[in-house]
């Protein structure tokens, strides 16, 4: 009683601090965007099971992890990459500071725009834009760079930012979670500074909080002796397969309880979390939704040209193994926050 | 008023919760081991300067993050790094396993316990040695191994756990910048998954919040299928001197407004706090106090034979770059919590 008449008086900004900080459990939906079913099911009882303190399942409130896949679990990853389209949309500064390169491939492909080739390319093409996108440049260059084009690119069928184009129920499943007392992580296969540029504003989780493809950075000294880091073409971390729970080993150092995915890059961070000791959950996006966003994977409808995207083998795994799936079309009232 | 008549329906502990969720500064003296003097008012001004609402240097709570080296600057590193000793004591049971090691060098000198041979082992030999007893297993026995030895091996001197060997006015100092919404972090060249073992239950610092020295890992199954995670002898991550800063933007990935060191290692994570804009502060402990722990480096005393100690140009940089030096003599009431 006595916090009913102390909320009264206070914003209710305060009101919903205390509740969190006390350690009270939203009593309202806390998952609106979510039909009723089994996946929505499968995570109000993975919450209530490790977080009531009279659960014999209870988590102490430092080992709540939870992980999150980004492309294709937490935002649109279709047609490409957000972060490929940005390495791609890089390509003519570079060249124009080394003209050079317009004769030499694959820079020549891209600066022609021709989709069918471009859409060619190899993984070896894609790693010599990267690296002549992303590297060589200071840390606070690349991150002006990267802000600008986050700041202003639009995607070609919603025509918004990459940042409006996050899914409304997952962005409910991360407030549940933290509200809960879990710490959320994304552990992406983008890259660790990209992601680490809008985590916080996007998702509320800081950049310390995201495990992504890293690498190396080198420090040294300007002019004015005035010391930096500048980014190298050496990988750390392909926080791909089993580069996932390997990272998580590097950068985290504690097995999550619940982790989220949709590809084959994610299926040993799936495993990885469900083969933990106590209650653990696995779910998997699965893209079957070509009306309100794509359908793609076993959903069939588009090929599954994307790398890791969700195939057969996986799903059928996941229903071995116990993960549970998420159906866009079936499971998600809406799938964007700007949606009517 | 309101809030006074709050507490008092509440026990102690949540309106201390209260205080400090509502970012309001202790006003009792945090720093109750430290002596007046310039160190300690440098610790004081920095925690106002940067977290006073209606100061111009201001940090927002997300970006306040500081940074600790571990060995001599939380706890004794003198006569040897613990990790070292924890590594040595692992020597005769790895050769029980492999019993073609003894006859092998370094192995062969370890064994011996000539200290004098063992004292001038080069850092090839020490690598070996690392490598031999970290790494080739799994991320759960070396778990086991570690915290077996850290819960029965006694300190030479003060016949006492290597992690009760922590300075009482760091600890402070911790608690203090915690209290005022800093993200306390180590950023060590010892080994990440050893001291993630004790720095929540020592330190308060909890496992993902420790940046070390750091090995990559290999993700695999058991027998039964089970994935776990085996301990690589491939080096992702050397933390010592220009590994700080780097290592800082790989796990952390924002430039830290506090960091303490007390060696050569430390320098460039000192440096690079320094030169970030606004109110930024570098300390450096400088280990003058042979009677109550040891004196080497520029306070001489002892021979500076430790791998990054503090040395007399880093001492005169200290100077030139507006590092804060730290003596334990002068600066520290006491040392160590146990002290009467």
């Amino acid at each position: 009683m006595l916090i009913f008449r102390f909320f009264s008086r206070f914003s209710r900004g305060l009101a919903l601090g205390m509740l969190l900080a006390f350690g009270a459990q939203a009593q309202a939906d806390a998952l609106p965007s979510w039909n009723d079913g089994a996946a929505k099911q499968a995570i109000v009882n993975f919450v209530q099971t490790t977080t009531r303190q009279d659960s014999p399942e209870f988590v102490a409130p430092a080992e709540r992890i939870a992980t999150f896949d980004q492309d294709g679990t937490l935002w649109v990853e279709h047609p490409m990459y957000a972060q490929v389209m940005y390495c791609f949309d890089r390509v003519p500064v570079v060249v124009k500071a080394k003209p050079e390169l317009a004769k030499v491939e694959p820079f020549k492909t891209v600066l022609s725009g021709d989709h069918e080739a471009i859409a060619k390319l190899s993984m070896d093409d894609l790693f010599k834009i990267l690296a002549a996108t992303l590297t060589g440049i200071s840390v606070d260059e690349f991150k002006a760079q990267a802000q600008q084009w986050l700041d202003t690119a639009k995607d070609s069928r919603w025509k918004r930012l990459h940042t409006e184009l996050t899914y409304q129920p997952m962005q409910e499943v991360l407030q549940y979670l933290r509200a809960n007392g879990y710490k959320t992580y994304i552990v992406t296969g983008g890259g660790q500074d990209f992601v680490r540029l809008y985590s916080e504003r996007t998702y509320g989780i800081p950049p310390e909080q995201v495990v992504g493809t890293a690498g190396g950075t080198k420090y040294g000294y300007d002019k004015e002796g005035k010391p930096f880091l500048t980014k190298e073409p050496k990988l750390l971390l392909n926080d791909n397969n089993a580069g996932k729970p390997e990272g998580i080993h590097l950068m985290i150092g504690r097995r999550p309880h619940a982790a989220f995915g949709n590809s084959t890059g994610d299926q040993q961070m799936l495993e990885y979390t469900k083969a933990g000791e106590g209650t653990r959950l696995s779910m998997l996006v699965l893209h079957d939704d070509a009306k309100r966003e794509y359908a793609y994977g076993p959903a069939q409808g588009l090929p599954n040209t994307h790398v890791g995207a969700l195939t057969q083998t996986l799903y059928d795994e996941a229903q071995k193994q116990g993960w549970v799936v998420i159906s866009m079309k079936k499971d998600w009232k809406r799938i964007f926050a700007f949606e009517p």
